[in-house]
């Protein structure tokens, strides 16, 4: 327990960050207090990271205030919402040093910076097991124009943001497994720590995605997630895969590309948006996503049947589960 | 993991609990979708349990998932809120049998009857420790009408709903330090297990009620929270206590009444209000809360000055922390 207590932990490093929103009332209080614009719907996502199973043991605290804070947005960003707020369930680590709770801290603070987003409640507590941290967030959205994943139809496009792949070789940069250039190794563990949550593309998805998801399971099985919620199948082609200079560096060194592609469709993290678009509006999509900084790819498309193919050069690939299960 | 994995588990066991509701999208989307009415703000709360420390080991999971959600409720109560919808986030032990999560989901499934209340989100992950609960239920109220603890005043009387103690006495049955009729030991523990949120007091809160609060930290230390946000003194009188007939009977046993007497009131877990309410209004606030099936009890005031003095007899009794820190 190291001295300080939980209410001490709120007062002096977690209210700070609820300072500046009202319905916070000073992280004080039972509840906290939100209020909803006329015509929007409020948004909500939760994630649970356990230490050991969603990120390694000894990562920096404040990196997984970070990441963890990141993916909860990415979440709202496949609902095409706007971030309003967040809150945190923390179990720390019996024992653990006041350090390793006001470096966490530190992560929020400087993760909230960068979305504007006020922390308005939550809880801590110890436990005798592995470091656990939840985060809520709460966006808004229009009503009724949320972007859900059960929205595709037939013929529609499966468009992909940004770059996939690069958290599954920052992982393996992480654990000594490949040791590329210093500046690759930058890049692929940065994208594995700090990923971007596309929220930018909010009102280019409300406009033209039909469906959409953040791939953290992997492309496939979210491409997956969607086909099944659609009532639809999908085929991915592998060679559409949109890969960083870095990832292609790595894929170059591989002896059997098509199992390396696989393997980066296959691993979660990536936290870019795998979206349904007709095939009318993709151009105009596209070009919106670069307005908003960022590519687009058309990595495949849905169609009647059920589940996913993969196709490698006009030939099936078996994907396996092509995902990750955490349970 | 015994053989059925997380998207089972959400499809079988908590899908049918969020069926009713359509923004809870069948669990099966990124986010959940919860519209609040024009006029009314959201109310948000959030607890996290943890096996061993805030309930005992072996704890029938199901119980579990009732108190914890009974407690939430609790906090939306301490606001004047009425209930919408909640969340839960789960790591279960590693190797936890299926039955323990379909106990928990039973649980569940129970205590939103009660309530009549859709799980519209969350998330379930295992992890190599204590098995960790956390939920956030989520509630309105007319806007600027939630009851803070910040709003008492100066003769305020501190008002508390039920009985307090119970819970403390039905810990002691649980762990065999205390022995009474049968009867007794039903009505103890069931208060310990199953406390009762005052949902229904929200309407005569937001009309006569200054401050509130939930007693889940004591009523000693529940009341000076409200003293504290306040920036004013509570003065409690412990002859004043609620006590139940079985927690009477307990208390005639007892050498020491007065340490007794402390003791009961600055355990948690009892789920009852303690209310800030102007003088003039209290008969009318006792009235409503005796409409509204609960008994209420003057059990001191607020005054000028800071902290939260505990009188017996007249004379002041030294009340220590006066409630328990989960860290």
């Amino acid at each position: 327990m190291s001295g300080k207590g939980e209410f001490d932990f709120i007062r002096d490093r977690l209210a700070p960050l609820a300072a500046g929103f009202k319905g916070a009332l000073g992280l004080k209080d039972d509840a906290a207090l939100l209020s909803v614009r006329a015509g929007r719907e409020l948004v909500i996502t939760a994630d649970t990271l356990v230490e050991g199973r969603h990120f390694l043991k000894d990562t920096d605290p404040a990196l997984v205030a970070r990441k963890a804070l990141a993916a909860n947005l990415s979440d709202l960003a496949a609902m095409a919402a706007r971030p309003l707020a967040y809150m945190t369930n923390i179990v720390w680590p019996s024992g653990s040093p006041e350090d390793f709770r006001t470096r966490f801290a530190d992560g929020l603070a400087l993760a909230q910076d960068d979305y504007a987003l006020p922390l308005i409640g939550g809880d801590t507590t110890s436990g005798d097991g592995p470091w656990v941290i939840a985060i809520t967030a709460f966006g808004e959205v229009p009503a009724g124009r949320a972007v859900l994943r059960s929205g595709a139809r037939i013929s529609d496009r499966l468009v992909v943001t940004g770059r996939i792949g690069d958290a599954c070789l920052g992982l393996k940069v992480a654990q000594k497994q490949y040791q590329p250039s210093s500046e690759d190794a930058e890049y692929l563990v940065g994208r594995l720590n700090l990923p971007t949550p596309r929220l930018p593309l909010a009102e280019a998805l409300q406009a033209h995605a039909h469906a959409a998801i953040d791939v953290s399971d992997g492309l496939i099985a979210d491409a997956r997630h969607i086909a099944d919620a659609s009532g639809l199948g999908v085929t991915i082609e592998l060679d559409e895969l949109p890969l960083s200079d870095a990832a292609r560096r790595w894929l170059d060194e591989q002896d059997d590309t098509r199992a390396a592609r696989l393997q980066l469709a296959s691993f979660g993290d990536d936290y870019e948006l795998a979206c349904a678009v007709p095939e009318a509006r993709v151009d105009t999509f596209l070009a919106e996503l670069r307005k908003g900084g960022v590519d687009g790819r058309v990595v495949g498309h849905f169609h009647d049947g059920t589940g996913a193919a993969v196709l490698s050069d006009g030939q099936a690939v078996e994907a396996g589960a092509g995902g990750f299960t955490h349970f």
